[in-house]
């Protein structure tokens, strides 16, 4: 087994570039470009940030996002996005990707779920038809939908837990990292947009569709150049990079142990998963703030599913270089806006007749543009544009809000 | 009564650059820009062209919007409107909008109405409460909400209907247009948007919100222009234009008798109401035909609620300048998408691997980047994005295609 263990070819660069107590700001070089870090990789679950296109997404300088597994594999499935050259072709987005393992969705979405050694046999959401997860086949989906990132298959340990059940659950999550990177090093050349994997399995259209309609793309006078094709440097052999994930529930301890046997098996990078799980929220920044100390400085470190506003910045302040989380989105879709004076809920009647811009700091295209009156009355109407105008406000306040982080951490 | 009848002062022009038999190409000078007719006018019900921003529709050139009155008389109502300082800036759109009189919905959407000489009861559809529309509050609703062009108040003649019926229908519109106008002209300074009327109503910090969010507005550099300006002339004065509508039923004399009726008491630009009820298309294009020839030449000839991309091509061949529709909107919303190939339906698994642009002759935004395998995924796993995107094109393919018109009537 050790034979598939060695270490990765260079597909994932990560440079720290200042440093500020514990924080770091740096930049991870991907093959579809480059993400400064610490970065908020906002939601796009179905390949789709809910309501914004992906123009928007480049214009709020969106340098990765996220997509679920899990939903992709059940609609419109693996197979049809990788014989469409993968993600990033098929939803026209030229930059950076990850993938999470389908681990948590199982766990959040399915009552049902039966965990083996193998791995988790579950139901759709959608249809109660039923589906199994292994580390090999949850590693075989993401390469086969291509993010530049992807997750090790891990159990998100519940919460609370007995500490035994948590120990077990732990040790499974590494044996589990263990099959992931043994089925990834076997595999990875056939990510969809390796040039150097022509199986007959890729279909000799995969790569023919010329798209300009990149604003990137166009700007740099390049069109033609086609969204699967990796941006940076001149090598066709890049593959994916797979990150490991911490478990070990809220025992400090237990963290420990699993970041040190996570990183003898060796990943591109390290998150820390099972935590915003139900726990308090001074629990999980303690847990953030005892793991990260184990992590190796040099890689990448990903907190997942996490958090509001502040406590980006806080994850930030202790060293975190990637989150995600459905927050800002989700709230959006809630009439919950973050702004630069607190939290606003745009349903309220008091914003029915203010002519004013819903915040004043903001320089986002929702802010310079419409009133809190007009957003009230979206919102009010059920119109869809509400979700989609309040959707680009919240995204683009946590992008400055990481760009704020990122050049106080320059500032040294 | 004739004293109020008096002829408007020229609050719109309208200038016929060109012809081709029937056919016109011309420019509509309205006191919030200019409009190249003939001009298809997408449907903004509730001040929102459902799942696109505003900014998006500048993007495609669109340069009249249609509002209702019905719709944004009951929610967010006419005064919080005209208190924001009227639609435009309250939409922060600062280019002409019509809005209709609020008679087309009452006719549709009220099965309980009740109609006498005086006016409209009718029953709100979100809420089941009693309100009363008559040619004075239809219009003074218009005037509270500011539009460019605003329509006189009439009954929509249900299809079938006995001739006595339409006769008498076509009488009672006639008289409400005598009212709607009288109301008008002794009320017409009151609109939002007119400097010179500074009554106790109008909240003195009314104009005073700079708004630099539109493309339009920077790129002339004319950052701290407000939405609610005119942007033509130096006419502080301008008001709103007022437009009559010929009824008539599916009977060409009475249909005759109704323009020429209407035209007598006098107004800046004509309708044609009371098509598309249900009747067949190839009797719609009869009355148009008909109808159209008992309109001024030197007037704006609207025809409402039509239509498929064929029949306003049709439209606009026999004289007509103005057309509106929800049909590209709607069906946008059902995954239904015009093309220059034919209608598609992009929910049927056939587009599931289509790799190809929706239309590979249109350059749209949606066009240019995304997959009718993207599009069709989108749609069936139910993402707002599907009817953002599905919107953008079919309102590219409507206006593109009056684009058409226009130069085919320029080339003679």
């Amino acid at each position: 087994m050790q034979s598939a263990l060695e270490s990765q070819p260079m597909s994932l660069e990560f440079q720290i570039e200042a440093t500020k107590a514990a924080a770091r700001a740096g930049r991870l070089i991907t093959p579809h470009g480059e993400v400064e870090t610490p970065v908020f990789m906002p939601v796009g679950t179905l390949a789709s940030v809910k309501g914004v296109p992906q123009e928007v997404l480049e214009e709020l300088d969106v340098q990765i996002l996220l997509a679920n597994t899990y939903h992709l594999y059940l609609r419109p499935g693996v197979e049809q996005i990788r014989r469409l050259g993968g993600l990033h072709r098929f939803m026209a987005w030229p930059r950076a990707i990850l993938t999470d393992s389908g681990g948590f969705q199982v766990f959040s979405l399915n009552d049902l779920r039966k965990v083996s050694e193998e791995g988790v046999t579950f139901r759709s959401h959608l249809d109660g038809s039923s589906h199994f997860f292994s580390p090999e086949s949850a590693t075989q989906a993401q390469i086969g939908l291509g993010a530049d990132i992807i997750m090790a298959f891990d159990e998100c340990t519940e919460y609370p837990a007995e500490s035994e059940r948590v120990r077990q659950s732990m040790a499974l999550t590494l044996r589990w990292a263990e099959r992931s990177k043994k089925y990834f090093e076997q595999h990875k050349q056939e990510v969809p947009w390796n040039a150097n994997h022509v199986g007959p399995d890729v279909p000799v259209w995969a790569g023919q569709r010329q798209l300009a309609g990149s604003a990137e793309i166009r700007s740099a006078g390049q069109v033609g150049t086609s969204f699967d094709s990796p941006r940076t440097g001149s090598a066709p052999t890049q593959t994916q990079s797979l990150f490991g994930i911490v478990q070990g529930g809220m025992d400090p301890a237990l963290r420990n142990e699993s970041a040190e046997r996570t990183i003898e098996i060796g990943f591109s990078g390290y998150a820390i998963g099972g935590l915003s799980v139900g726990e308090p929220r001074a629990l999980t920044q303690e847990i953030v703030a005892a793991t990260v100390l184990h992590l190796p400085v040099d890689k990448p470190r990903y907190l997942m599913g996490v958090g509001t506003p502040e406590e980006i910045v806080e994850y930030a302040d202790l060293g975190i270089d990637m989150m995600d989380c459905v927050l800002p989105t989700r709230a959006a879709r809630h009439g919950l806006l973050f702004t630069s004076e607190g939290k606003i809920s745009i349903k309220q009647a008091r914003y029915a007749g203010d002519d004013g811009p819903l915040d004043p700091n903001c320089g986002c295209r929702v802010c310079r543009r419409y009133s809190r009156a007009y957003l009230r009355h979206l919102y009010a109407s059920n119109e869809v544009l509400a979700q989609v105008l309040n959707t680009v406000h919240n995204l683009s306040f946590y992008l400055d809000t990481m760009r704020a982080v990122r050049h106080s951490i320059g500032l040294g």
